[in-house]
């Protein structure tokens, strides 16, 4: 009868276990969890926060309502999960763990045949003044979760500052502007959701953010709390912010002191290095979850991308393995999702600096437009950057926002990236139709179709980064081709360059413009910014570009 | 000067035109439009119908609310269009268009260097007694629209009836009971969308909109509409039903007769031929849109699949190669999206019926869930059915329905399908997680591990279908391992066999089911159902079953 020990009993510990109970019915399964809760997802305690989500012991049940505590796991699945234990050591000669059952600190050394790390991550604090003051709070166990949202139901907590403009962070930043509450979000680095976003995405969802009740202070930079007992300022290097409460989300570290200990290798990222079938350099253990790298499957890189998804899926994989399979994992590729506020946020394979820092001569368009027919109630923009090999004219990585349907494109997108799709695939993909859910041209396929057009020298785009330098510099003129109604309603901000022609009179007033002006043609998506480039060049202009993504996409400041 | 002419003024004739325009500037195209619309939006309108859309003209308008008329495309593209115009003949050695002006009856024939047959499709209008009557429409322009709305909305139409349950139909049987008109739909064939669905997500879908309140009349024929002047009564071999309207949607037929009288080459389907490069058998004429054939890129047989998305990828290929590139099409999955009330239907690659016909060694799992966590406000169950090739795992189509997000996951397999993905990268894939969108491991991912568990003989799997004929033959005991709550809330109806043992208490219950017993174990969703089998399993019952799709899923009766 084969034993399994697994350490850890969140996420890819318990799915390894689960797993190998299937694949071996006869095995004798044990987990350790040091700490005294179980497979709960924490991804959802945001939501808890911000009132979504009513109790915190939801996050511990199943669809169906059970609680996924020890006796579930014994009755159901026949595992044993001793929670409050901690594993001390692995002894590799032995084949030993040490557990010390935290209650009792009775120490034993429990055998394993196969073994499994799931140690997970933790989160980054801080060696900062203050950081030792209560209500600073790092979202990573539902502990920290209840103690906000009791804060706030009781009506202690009336300001919050979120240190980091992650995914937690913004997330957090969302619960608390929904609840009423005061809150500043700030970033080291000089843009939100610096890990995957590009700058004028990134700038983007800053700007709707701010548009909507989150302070944002970026590139700048906490130096210390202060308080009395409890905290009550955060000092950055340019200000004092009051605080009732303050939430840390500056990213995470694998916890490897066991895997260390043991002699296991660690990777290049610092994580736990895993081959394609989740083993350690210890072919008996296997790891899985937060506390391992994964390969990029565009890249080939190794990175660190803790992730629940991805962290189940290697659950899956190392409990096919233990049960006697040979199955891979193929890779990850670094795909995110977030939701701020009504703003839809997502990214899938390698951003444009990415892709730079890797060496692709590669090509990029960002486009706009409504996510179903714009007569449909409820038809909302979406704008998507596409990074593309411009030899290969296969798609490296995209990225997209908007208050309309963003998680599908991106999920569309991460299929396209996983076989090798080319943009000409991408055009092609026959995607759902119907007025409910899209437009006849999807906008991934309108996207993929600027690139083409982009490669074939048809479409001179421009990013809103570099137009917003020409503006500055004062020499280009900003041909606004949309309605008088509309230019009346929101224009660009502080652009003297700027000029409204409506496309529809476009053809007659050519003479407003002059043959050697550098022109930057857009319109609300650039659809038509891009119909009076065409219009500008067929009539002899030589020097015309397209403001890619249109005024919904400009991450700068308008004027209305 | 380039020639080009494009014989029909809507979705690929357009694009076809707007794309020739971009190619070369110098072309002088004309578009030929017998009707005296052009561009519309034809999908939309049963939104219109059911109140969503505010103006019919909707469909005509640009994003940015333009008028897509012909002096629109004169001004913005240069293309000249000629509406209440007729193409009456071709011919091909002189290369010339015979056109007919429909206000002065003045015919002229029209040079051409190349030609672009966009005819369309028109539906069928059965020849049955008292077809000629008023008041019964097909939805295939917009005065059929205004009529049916200005109806509607004077109070003159209290009752529908529809005749065809495919896309039209069903939209606007939902139009009708969103406006509070009675609605029956009468349909020929045993079953909803007997062109894209199996018989079991067929059911469901027929299910609910019963209890939607649309009423269904499954396998049953119209004969005659009755009626004096208007149509009063639909009579069907059944019964006779009075109507105040009838809607006829029971398919459409391509236009074919221009190019049958020029000689060009009609495909198996009835509709024009084409190659990958939309050229007709005359290598000067193009042809695209509702009036050619398509290649299945799954099964590589034609197929006459009219769908305004591949209409437009039609025109932009048949402009790119007018304007002298050498670019393909590849084909299409038949993908289809459809929304019946709150219930998303979705269908991409083949049906089952489809794989069985075709002679493919197939597997298939029904499998249903929640479309994101399930402690999220607004999580809805989603059911997949996945149809693989059992040797090479590959995918070959896929049906989606439920009140969760659908379509999102028909986008993604049409992705995975166009490039021959096998279940294992569908399982694999980093599709995006966070808890507003989608759980930890995506419905798309749990259907694809449930085909893999299926291929391993780990998941003995029976469909609603056959467990419908077990039950009626009162044979095996049906295990509904759910909690005593739940069962008393809904259950199967006229279930002899059923018997309640919640999961948790299985192991300590299993006395109660005999050894020799055929089991069918089931829950809501039948994740719990797969776990009571692996329980029975270890136990050592050697025939159990779980239930595919569970009771979401369950297209028959229930009792409450």
């Amino acid at each position: 009868m084969k034993k399994v020990v697994v350490i850890g009993g969140v996420a890819a510990g318990l799915k390894s276990a689960a797993k190998v109970r299937r694949e071996d019915p006869e095995a004798q399964i044990t987990v350790f969890e040091k700490g005294s809760l179980i497979s709960y997802g924490a991804c959802g305690m945001p939501y808890y926060v911000g009132g979504l989500v009513a109790d915190v012991n939801e996050f511990m049940k199943t669809p169906a309502g059970a609680m996924r505590n020890p006796g579930f796991f014994k009755n159901v699945k026949d595992i044993d999960v001793r929670i409050r234990t901690l594993v001390t050591a692995i002894d590799r000669a032995a084949k030993t763990v040490t557990v010390k059952n935290l209650e009792t600190n009775e120490e034993t050394a429990v055998p394993y045949d196969k073994l499994v790390i799931a140690t997970g991550a933790s989160p980054v604090r801080p060696p900062l003044p203050g950081i030792e003051l209560g209500g600073i709070h790092q979202f990573w166990h539902p502990d920290d979760a209840v103690a906000v949202r009791s804060g706030i139901d009781a009506g202690r907590i009336k300001s919050a500052v979120v240190i980091g403009a992650g995914l937690v962070g913004m997330e957090m930043a969302e619960a608390f502007k929904t609840r009423g509450v005061d809150v500043t979000v700030i970033e080291m680095q000089e843009r939100v959701f610096p890990a995957f976003l590009d700058v004028e995405i990134a700038g983007s969802v800053a700007k709707y953010a701010t548009e909507n009740g989150i302070k944002l202070l970026l590139g700048e930079k906490v130096e210390r709390f202060n308080g009395e007992g409890t905290v009550r300022e955060v000092v950055t290097d340019k200000r004092v912010i009051p605080a009732d409460i303050v939430v840390l989300s500056i990213g995470v570290r694998p916890n490897t002191e066991l895997a260390k200990a043991a002699g296991l290798a660690i990777g290049p990222t610092g994580a736990i290095a895993v081959n394609e079938y989740m083993e350690t350099s210890d072919p008996d253990i296997y790891a899985g979850g937060d506390c391992v790298e994964n390969t990029n499957i565009i890249s080939g890189k190794k990175v660190f991308a803790p992730m629940g998804s991805t962290a189940n899926k290697h659950g899956r994989v190392i409990g096919e393995n233990i049960g006697g399979n040979r199955v891979k994992f193929r890779g990850v590729l670094n795909t995110v999702a977030v939701k701020v506020l009504n703003l839809h946020v997502g990214k899938t394979g390698l951003t444009e600096r990415e892709a730079k820092e890797l060496g692709y001569q590669y090509v990029t368009a960002m486009v706009a437009g409504p996510d179903k027919p714009h007569y449909m109630p409820g038809s909302k923009p979406v704008t998507i950057k596409l990074i593309v090999e411009a030899d290969s004219r296969k798609l490296l990585g995209a990225q997209a926002f908007g208050e309309g349907e963003v998680v599908k494109r991106i999920d569309v997108m991460a299929a396209a990236l996983t076989m090798g799709m080319t943009i000409d695939d991408l055009f092609d993909m026959d995607l759902a139709y119907a007025p409910p859910y899209s437009s006849p041209i999807d906008n991934v396929a309108v996207a993929a179709n600027a690139i083409m057009n982009k490669l074939e020298g048809k479409l001179k785009g421009i990013s809103s980064l570099t137009a917003k330098e020409k503006m500055d510099e004062g020499k280009a003129i900003f041909l606004d081709v949309r309605s008088p109604e509309e230019f009346n309603q929101i224009r660009l901000a502080n652009c003297r360059g700027v000029k409204n022609i409506p496309l529809g009179q476009l053809r007659t007033r050519l003479s407003e413009i002059g043959k050697d002006d550098e022109v930057i043609a857009f319109c609300k998506i650039s659809l038509r910014g891009y119909e009076a480039a065409c219009i500008l060049e067929g009539a002899g202009f030589e020097n015309v570009k397209v403001m890619e993504g249109g005024i919904v996409s400009w991450p700068y400041a308008c004027e209305k």
